[in-house]
Protein backbone atom coordinates (compact mmCIF):
# COMPACT_ATOMS: atom_id res chain seq x y z
CA UNK A 1 0.00 0.00 0.00
CA UNK A 2 0.99 3.57 -0.50
CA UNK A 3 1.73 5.75 2.11
CA UNK A 4 1.92 9.51 2.35
CA UNK A 5 4.15 11.31 4.94
CA UNK A 6 2.24 14.71 5.13
CA UNK A 7 1.17 17.45 7.97
CA UNK A 8 -2.17 17.78 8.21
CA UNK A 9 -2.81 21.65 7.78
CA UNK A 10 -0.98 21.92 4.34
CA UNK A 11 -2.13 22.33 1.28
CA UNK A 12 0.71 20.61 -0.26
CA UNK A 13 0.00 17.23 1.41
CA UNK A 14 -3.84 18.00 0.40
CA UNK A 15 -3.30 18.07 -3.11
CA UNK A 16 -1.37 14.58 -2.50
CA UNK A 17 -5.14 13.27 -0.39
CA UNK A 18 -7.55 15.27 -3.08
CA UNK A 19 -6.09 13.27 -5.98
CA UNK A 20 -5.86 9.63 -4.12
CA UNK A 21 -9.34 10.20 -2.91
CA UNK A 22 -10.53 11.20 -6.40
CA UNK A 23 -8.74 8.43 -7.92
CA UNK A 24 -10.12 6.06 -5.14
CA UNK A 25 -6.34 4.60 -4.42
CA UNK A 26 -6.09 3.04 -0.97
CA UNK A 27 -3.32 4.74 1.24
CA UNK A 28 -1.72 4.53 4.72
CA UNK A 29 -1.45 8.31 6.31
CA UNK A 30 1.94 8.82 8.42
CA UNK A 31 1.18 12.61 10.54
CA UNK A 32 4.49 14.53 10.54
CA UNK A 33 4.53 17.36 12.24
CA UNK A 34 6.52 20.00 10.78
CA UNK A 35 6.35 22.69 13.80
CA UNK A 36 7.98 19.80 16.07
CA UNK A 37 10.92 19.25 13.70
CA UNK A 38 9.91 16.20 12.41
CA UNK A 39 10.88 16.53 8.57
CA UNK A 40 14.32 17.79 9.69
CA UNK A 41 15.12 14.51 11.00
CA UNK A 42 17.97 12.00 10.05
CA UNK A 43 15.03 9.88 9.51
CA UNK A 44 12.82 11.91 7.61
CA UNK A 45 15.88 13.26 5.48
CA UNK A 46 16.50 9.91 4.23
CA UNK A 47 13.16 9.80 2.72
CA UNK A 48 13.33 13.57 1.00
CA UNK A 49 16.80 15.38 1.71
CA UNK A 50 15.12 18.78 1.32
CA UNK A 51 13.11 18.11 4.50
CA UNK A 52 9.46 18.74 3.71
CA UNK A 53 6.01 16.86 3.46
CA UNK A 54 4.76 15.60 1.62
CA UNK A 55 6.48 12.48 0.48
CA UNK A 56 5.13 9.52 -1.03
CA UNK A 57 6.66 6.34 -0.22
CA UNK A 58 5.64 3.56 -3.23
CA UNK A 59 5.34 -0.09 -2.77
CA UNK A 60 8.52 -0.91 -3.16
CA UNK A 61 9.90 1.27 -0.67
CA UNK A 62 10.84 4.71 -3.13
CA UNK A 63 9.94 7.73 -2.16
CA UNK A 64 8.33 10.82 -4.18
CA UNK A 65 8.86 14.23 -2.41
CA UNK A 66 7.54 17.04 -4.05
CA UNK A 67 3.78 17.85 -3.97
CA UNK A 68 3.14 18.30 -7.76
CA UNK A 69 5.49 15.54 -8.20
CA UNK A 70 3.52 13.41 -6.82
CA UNK A 71 0.28 14.57 -8.44
CA UNK A 72 1.61 13.67 -11.96
CA UNK A 73 3.02 10.18 -10.11
CA UNK A 74 -0.43 9.45 -9.37
CA UNK A 75 -2.51 11.24 -12.20
CA UNK A 76 -0.64 9.82 -15.19
CA UNK A 77 -2.75 7.22 -17.45
CA UNK A 78 -5.74 8.68 -15.58
CA UNK A 79 -8.62 11.28 -16.13
CA UNK A 80 -6.63 13.48 -13.86
CA UNK A 81 -3.93 14.47 -16.63
CA UNK A 82 -4.41 14.78 -20.02
CA UNK A 83 -3.18 12.62 -22.88
CA UNK A 84 -2.56 15.42 -25.53
CA UNK A 85 1.42 16.52 -25.68
CA UNK A 86 0.11 20.65 -25.68
CA UNK A 87 -2.92 20.12 -22.88
CA UNK A 88 0.41 18.18 -20.80
CA UNK A 89 2.41 20.98 -21.14
CA UNK A 90 -0.08 23.37 -19.70
CA UNK A 91 -1.14 21.30 -16.63
CA UNK A 92 2.89 21.28 -16.45
CA UNK A 93 2.49 25.23 -17.03
CA UNK A 94 0.21 25.52 -14.32
CA UNK A 95 2.18 23.19 -11.38
CA UNK A 96 5.08 25.46 -12.24
CA UNK A 97 3.40 28.77 -11.98
CA UNK A 98 2.08 27.15 -8.08
CA UNK A 99 5.10 26.48 -7.11
CA UNK A 100 7.23 29.69 -8.13
CA UNK A 101 4.14 32.78 -8.23
CA UNK A 102 0.97 31.09 -5.75
CA UNK A 103 2.35 28.85 -3.18
CA UNK A 104 5.40 31.13 -1.71
CA UNK A 105 3.12 33.97 -1.46
CA UNK A 106 -0.48 32.81 -0.86
CA UNK A 107 0.40 29.50 1.47
CA UNK A 108 3.10 31.14 3.28
CA UNK A 109 1.57 33.86 4.27
CA UNK A 110 -1.08 31.39 5.67
CA UNK A 111 1.00 29.34 7.12
CA UNK A 112 2.90 32.44 9.27
CA UNK A 113 -0.60 33.66 9.91
CA UNK A 114 -2.08 30.01 11.33
CA UNK A 115 1.07 29.09 12.95
CA UNK A 116 2.88 31.90 14.89
CA UNK A 117 5.48 33.22 12.57
CA UNK A 118 4.94 36.30 11.53
CA UNK A 119 7.35 37.99 13.52
CA UNK A 120 7.98 41.39 13.62
CA UNK A 121 11.27 41.44 10.76
CA UNK A 122 8.69 39.25 8.75
CA UNK A 123 6.45 41.93 7.94
CA UNK A 124 7.88 43.85 5.18
CA UNK A 125 8.31 40.23 3.55
CA UNK A 126 4.87 39.79 4.34
CA UNK A 127 3.78 43.02 2.82
CA UNK A 128 5.60 41.72 -0.60
CA UNK A 129 4.13 38.43 -0.33
CA UNK A 130 0.16 39.93 -0.34
CA UNK A 131 0.96 41.67 -3.47
CA UNK A 132 3.01 38.72 -5.36
CA UNK A 133 -0.30 36.55 -4.30
CA UNK A 134 -3.14 39.14 -5.24
CA UNK A 135 -0.51 39.15 -8.78
CA UNK A 136 -0.95 35.28 -9.25
CA UNK A 137 -4.69 35.47 -8.38
CA UNK A 138 -5.08 37.62 -11.17
CA UNK A 139 -3.59 35.76 -13.34
CA UNK A 140 -5.98 32.46 -12.66
CA UNK A 141 -8.62 35.41 -12.72
CA UNK A 142 -8.12 36.36 -16.49
CA UNK A 143 -7.69 32.80 -17.34
CA UNK A 144 -10.93 31.86 -15.39
CA UNK A 145 -13.06 34.13 -16.73
CA UNK A 146 -13.75 32.25 -20.05
CA UNK A 147 -12.58 28.88 -18.99
CA UNK A 148 -14.67 26.32 -16.56
CA UNK A 149 -11.19 24.52 -15.89
CA UNK A 150 -7.30 25.82 -15.85
CA UNK A 151 -6.65 23.37 -19.09
CA UNK A 152 -8.46 21.81 -21.96
CA UNK A 153 -11.97 22.19 -20.07
CA UNK A 154 -11.82 19.56 -17.79
CA UNK A 155 -10.48 19.00 -14.16
CA UNK A 156 -7.23 17.94 -13.61
CA UNK A 157 -4.53 17.87 -11.34
CA UNK A 158 -3.76 21.55 -12.35
CA UNK A 159 -6.87 22.24 -11.02
CA UNK A 160 -6.37 20.23 -7.74
CA UNK A 161 -2.83 22.44 -7.31
CA UNK A 162 -4.37 25.35 -7.55
CA UNK A 163 -7.17 25.14 -5.86
CA UNK A 164 -5.10 23.51 -2.51
CA UNK A 165 -4.09 27.11 -1.31
CA UNK A 166 -6.51 28.82 -3.19
CA UNK A 167 -9.82 28.03 -1.49
CA UNK A 168 -8.13 28.80 1.95
CA UNK A 169 -6.73 31.78 0.86
CA UNK A 170 -8.73 34.01 3.67
CA UNK A 171 -6.94 32.22 6.28
CA UNK A 172 -3.67 33.94 4.86
CA UNK A 173 -5.50 37.60 4.55
CA UNK A 174 -6.36 37.62 0.73
CA UNK A 175 -9.90 38.68 -0.06
CA UNK A 176 -11.41 36.14 -2.76
CA UNK A 177 -14.31 37.36 -3.45
CA UNK A 178 -12.71 40.19 -5.59
CA UNK A 179 -12.20 37.15 -8.13
CA UNK A 180 -15.06 36.62 -9.22
CA UNK A 181 -14.55 33.66 -11.74
CA UNK A 182 -12.09 32.15 -9.03
CA UNK A 183 -14.45 31.92 -6.88
CA UNK A 184 -16.68 30.44 -9.37
CA UNK A 185 -13.74 27.70 -10.18
CA UNK A 186 -13.83 27.13 -6.79
CA UNK A 187 -17.28 25.87 -6.55
CA UNK A 188 -16.80 23.70 -9.47
CA UNK A 189 -14.06 21.52 -7.95
CA UNK A 190 -15.78 21.64 -4.87
CA UNK A 191 -18.62 19.65 -6.93
CA UNK A 192 -16.35 17.37 -8.24
CA UNK A 193 -17.01 13.23 -7.15
CA UNK A 194 -14.84 11.99 -4.41
CA UNK A 195 -14.08 15.16 -3.28
CA UNK A 196 -12.43 15.71 0.12
CA UNK A 197 -11.82 18.61 2.46
CA UNK A 198 -8.33 19.67 3.80
CA UNK A 199 -8.38 17.52 6.97
CA UNK A 200 -6.92 15.02 8.18
CA UNK A 201 -7.77 11.84 7.00
CA UNK A 202 -10.15 9.43 9.27
CA UNK A 203 -8.33 6.42 10.18
CA UNK B 1 9.51 26.48 -36.84
CA UNK B 2 9.27 27.15 -33.44
CA UNK B 3 9.72 30.04 -31.77
CA UNK B 4 11.45 30.98 -28.25
CA UNK B 5 10.92 34.68 -26.86
CA UNK B 6 13.47 34.49 -24.16
CA UNK B 7 15.86 37.26 -22.63
CA UNK B 8 19.49 36.69 -23.72
CA UNK B 9 20.71 36.38 -19.54
CA UNK B 10 18.16 34.32 -18.47
CA UNK B 11 19.24 30.69 -17.02
CA UNK B 12 15.39 30.03 -17.55
CA UNK B 13 15.81 30.74 -21.05
CA UNK B 14 19.06 29.03 -21.44
CA UNK B 15 17.26 25.66 -20.22
CA UNK B 16 15.31 25.83 -23.28
CA UNK B 17 18.14 27.07 -25.73
CA UNK B 18 19.93 24.27 -24.18
CA UNK B 19 17.50 21.84 -24.75
CA UNK B 20 17.07 22.29 -28.65
CA UNK B 21 20.33 22.55 -28.97
CA UNK B 22 20.99 19.07 -27.44
CA UNK B 23 17.89 18.00 -29.62
CA UNK B 24 18.92 19.35 -32.68
CA UNK B 25 15.29 21.23 -33.39
CA UNK B 26 15.94 24.21 -35.08
CA UNK B 27 13.53 27.85 -33.42
CA UNK B 28 13.32 31.22 -34.10
CA UNK B 29 14.73 33.19 -31.24
CA UNK B 30 12.96 36.59 -30.32
CA UNK B 31 14.61 38.49 -28.11
CA UNK B 32 12.60 40.16 -25.18
CA UNK B 33 14.27 43.12 -22.74
CA UNK B 34 12.73 42.35 -19.49
CA UNK B 35 14.63 45.18 -18.73
CA UNK B 36 12.70 47.61 -20.55
CA UNK B 37 9.68 46.29 -19.96
CA UNK B 38 8.89 44.55 -22.82
CA UNK B 39 7.88 41.13 -21.07
CA UNK B 40 4.74 43.19 -19.40
CA UNK B 41 3.65 44.60 -22.90
CA UNK B 42 -0.01 44.31 -23.77
CA UNK B 43 1.43 42.21 -26.75
CA UNK B 44 3.37 39.70 -24.74
CA UNK B 45 0.45 39.33 -21.84
CA UNK B 46 -1.26 37.64 -24.53
CA UNK B 47 1.38 34.91 -24.69
CA UNK B 48 2.03 34.20 -21.02
CA UNK B 49 -0.56 36.16 -18.99
CA UNK B 50 1.78 35.30 -16.34
CA UNK B 51 4.22 38.22 -18.00
CA UNK B 52 8.03 36.58 -17.51
CA UNK B 53 10.23 34.68 -20.57
CA UNK B 54 10.76 32.12 -21.78
CA UNK B 55 7.75 31.75 -23.50
CA UNK B 56 7.96 28.52 -26.62
CA UNK B 57 5.74 29.45 -29.67
CA UNK B 58 4.31 26.34 -31.22
CA UNK B 59 3.89 25.85 -35.08
CA UNK B 60 0.14 26.22 -34.43
CA UNK B 61 0.58 29.12 -32.87
CA UNK B 62 0.42 28.00 -29.35
CA UNK B 63 2.21 28.82 -26.23
CA UNK B 64 4.11 27.31 -23.57
CA UNK B 65 5.27 29.24 -21.09
CA UNK B 66 6.97 28.23 -17.67
CA UNK B 67 10.82 27.24 -18.71
CA UNK B 68 10.25 23.53 -16.55
CA UNK B 69 7.15 23.01 -18.75
CA UNK B 70 9.23 23.93 -21.94
CA UNK B 71 11.73 21.31 -21.19
CA UNK B 72 8.96 18.58 -20.24
CA UNK B 73 7.50 19.39 -23.42
CA UNK B 74 10.62 19.01 -25.35
CA UNK B 75 11.88 16.41 -23.84
CA UNK B 76 9.18 14.26 -23.99
CA UNK B 77 9.53 10.23 -26.02
CA UNK B 78 13.55 11.81 -26.07
CA UNK B 79 16.73 10.41 -24.30
CA UNK B 80 16.89 13.82 -22.08
CA UNK B 81 13.09 12.16 -20.42
CA UNK B 82 13.07 8.57 -18.96
CA UNK B 83 10.42 6.20 -19.92
CA UNK B 84 10.26 4.88 -16.23
CA UNK B 85 7.33 6.09 -14.72
CA UNK B 86 9.61 6.42 -10.97
CA UNK B 87 12.39 8.01 -12.92
CA UNK B 88 9.86 10.42 -14.29
CA UNK B 89 8.56 11.36 -11.12
CA UNK B 90 12.13 11.96 -9.67
CA UNK B 91 12.58 14.42 -12.75
CA UNK B 92 9.75 15.81 -11.73
CA UNK B 93 10.73 15.92 -8.14
CA UNK B 94 13.79 17.78 -9.20
CA UNK B 95 12.16 20.38 -11.64
CA UNK B 96 10.23 21.42 -8.79
CA UNK B 97 12.89 21.43 -6.25
CA UNK B 98 14.83 23.90 -8.74
CA UNK B 99 11.59 26.75 -9.36
CA UNK B 100 10.92 26.71 -5.57
CA UNK B 101 14.04 26.10 -3.71
CA UNK B 102 17.13 26.74 -6.47
CA UNK B 103 16.06 29.58 -8.47
CA UNK B 104 14.07 31.96 -6.36
CA UNK B 105 17.42 32.38 -4.44
CA UNK B 106 20.36 31.73 -6.30
CA UNK B 107 19.15 33.08 -9.88
CA UNK B 108 17.35 35.96 -7.83
CA UNK B 109 20.53 36.91 -5.91
CA UNK B 110 22.45 36.63 -9.64
CA UNK B 111 19.44 39.08 -11.46
CA UNK B 112 19.55 41.78 -8.57
CA UNK B 113 23.76 41.88 -9.27
CA UNK B 114 24.14 41.92 -12.59
CA UNK B 115 21.34 44.14 -13.14
CA UNK B 116 21.65 46.85 -10.65
CA UNK B 117 18.37 45.79 -8.84
CA UNK B 118 20.14 45.24 -5.15
CA UNK B 119 18.83 47.83 -3.46
CA UNK B 120 19.05 48.61 0.37
CA UNK B 121 15.46 47.67 1.11
CA UNK B 122 16.19 44.41 -0.57
CA UNK B 123 19.38 43.64 1.67
CA UNK B 124 17.78 41.87 4.50
CA UNK B 125 15.95 39.40 1.77
CA UNK B 126 19.44 39.04 -0.02
CA UNK B 127 20.90 37.67 3.01
CA UNK B 128 18.17 35.01 2.98
CA UNK B 129 18.36 34.27 -0.73
CA UNK B 130 21.92 33.51 0.48
CA UNK B 131 20.95 31.31 3.05
CA UNK B 132 18.24 29.51 1.15
CA UNK B 133 20.59 29.17 -1.78
CA UNK B 134 23.01 27.61 -0.10
CA UNK B 135 20.89 25.05 1.48
CA UNK B 136 19.71 23.90 -1.65
CA UNK B 137 23.39 23.53 -3.55
CA UNK B 138 23.97 21.79 -0.32
CA UNK B 139 21.01 19.29 -0.95
CA UNK B 140 22.47 19.08 -4.66
CA UNK B 141 25.80 17.81 -3.23
CA UNK B 142 24.10 15.51 -0.45
CA UNK B 143 22.40 14.04 -3.47
CA UNK B 144 25.32 13.87 -6.33
CA UNK B 145 28.25 12.70 -3.92
CA UNK B 146 26.98 9.18 -5.09
CA UNK B 147 25.59 9.76 -8.56
CA UNK B 148 26.66 11.20 -12.11
CA UNK B 149 23.25 12.83 -12.90
CA UNK B 150 20.43 13.62 -11.05
CA UNK B 151 18.47 10.75 -12.20
CA UNK B 152 18.53 7.20 -13.41
CA UNK B 153 22.45 7.87 -13.92
CA UNK B 154 21.65 9.43 -17.01
CA UNK B 155 22.01 13.40 -18.06
CA UNK B 156 17.98 14.40 -18.15
CA UNK B 157 16.08 17.31 -18.06
CA UNK B 158 16.78 17.63 -14.38
CA UNK B 159 20.59 17.78 -15.06
CA UNK B 160 19.68 21.09 -17.42
CA UNK B 161 17.04 22.26 -15.05
CA UNK B 162 19.55 22.58 -12.26
CA UNK B 163 22.30 23.80 -14.66
CA UNK B 164 21.21 26.94 -15.89
CA UNK B 165 21.32 28.59 -12.47
CA UNK B 166 24.21 26.67 -10.74
CA UNK B 167 26.68 26.75 -13.54
CA UNK B 168 26.82 30.61 -12.85
CA UNK B 169 25.83 30.41 -9.33
CA UNK B 170 29.38 32.80 -8.73
CA UNK B 171 27.02 35.69 -10.34
CA UNK B 172 25.10 35.67 -7.49
CA UNK B 173 27.24 35.37 -4.95
CA UNK B 174 27.83 31.66 -4.19
CA UNK B 175 31.20 30.20 -3.63
CA UNK B 176 30.72 26.93 -5.65
CA UNK B 177 33.89 25.63 -4.81
CA UNK B 178 32.36 24.66 -1.57
CA UNK B 179 30.14 21.96 -3.31
CA UNK B 180 33.23 19.53 -4.57
CA UNK B 181 30.26 16.79 -6.04
CA UNK B 182 28.16 19.72 -7.56
CA UNK B 183 31.65 21.51 -9.36
CA UNK B 184 32.26 17.26 -10.95
CA UNK B 185 28.25 17.19 -12.28
CA UNK B 186 29.13 20.87 -13.85
CA UNK B 187 31.68 19.34 -15.56
CA UNK B 188 30.21 16.36 -16.62
CA UNK B 189 27.07 18.54 -18.04
CA UNK B 190 29.95 20.74 -19.83
CA UNK B 191 31.14 17.59 -21.25
CA UNK B 192 27.67 16.49 -22.69
CA UNK B 193 27.01 16.29 -26.79
CA UNK B 194 25.62 19.29 -28.20
CA UNK B 195 26.33 21.22 -25.22
CA UNK B 196 26.39 25.60 -25.57
CA UNK B 197 26.75 27.87 -23.19
CA UNK B 198 24.69 30.56 -21.80
CA UNK B 199 24.92 32.79 -24.46
CA UNK B 200 22.40 34.94 -27.00
CA UNK B 201 22.47 32.62 -30.15
CA UNK B 202 24.12 33.39 -33.16
CA UNK B 203 21.26 34.19 -35.94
Amino acid sequence: MLRLYDFYDSGNGYKARLALAQLDIPYEYIEIDIEKGESRTREFLARNPNGRIPVLELENGAFVPESNAILCYLAEGTKLMPSDRYERAQVLQWLFFEQYNHEPNIATARYWLRHGHLTPSREPLFAQKRLAGYAALGVMEGHLASRTFFVGERYSIADIALYAYTHVGDQGGFELKRYPAVCAWLDRVRAQPGHVPLLKPQS
